[in-house]
């Protein structure tokens, strides 16, 4: 099983909004770095803040524009929607992985920016 | 000439700020994609837009953390770092570059928070 086929495995899960087999996929001292905003460390924490993040949803598309991996590390950059209180939020994203030798994600980098995410985020919370 | 040794070229002489030079490693019809903002393209209005984002730079070092290339397109993740007015400015970034057939960038693709930029920017020329 390749990087790549790890990584897609999860965004299955992650789509599926199905956190329990989604952090089946991560190692346990997965870091989990959204870069406007502090990393978080291990798989319960992750799994926290991945639960607070989709509570709100009620469909989750993460699309690969494009992927590639070399050796254990894979890039992608992705549009991540997320359906809410009826309408679509719509996050570009570049996403850096590294898969460790157990084949679990040990890293989870995503760049994006904060204020594209809060302006939808605000305006789908207030039904806009 | 691979991909990745064009990109290193095009990142030299944006370090020396010598916007001349960083400009013959471009497209004529380049795209220029900060995410966070609206596409710039062509070769004359990216130049425009880089002296404008590095005239208040003294110094300029585009760290790469991580680089790979697979046929013409190279990603890295990189700490992109600017001088001004004595401090600098650090901004976390993801880069996607497109070679084409010429040898030259076609695309041009940064993922940022703007936040993290616009932030520090202020308070540079603040001078705090």
């Amino acid at each position: 099983m390749n990087a790549e086929s790890v990584v897609n495995q999860f965004f299955t899960a992650v789509e599926r909004i199905n956190i329990d087999e989604a952090v089946t996929y991560l190692a346990d001292d997965v870091s989990y770095e959204n870069m406007p905003v502090q990393p978080v460390r291990g798989k319960d924490e992750v799994r926290n803040l991945m639960s607070a993040f989709l509570a709100a949803s009620t469909e989750v598309e993460w699309r690969v524009l494009r992927q590639h991996y070399v050796d254990n590390v894979v890039f992608n950059e992705r549009l991540d929607r997320f359906k809410m209180n009826g309408g679509w939020l719509e996050l570009p994203v570049a996403g850096v992985f590294e898969i460790n030798e157990a084949g679990k994600i040990s890293l989870w980098r995503d760049y994006f920016d904060m204020g594209t995410y809060m302006d939808q985020l605000t305006s789908l919370m207030q039904g806009e």
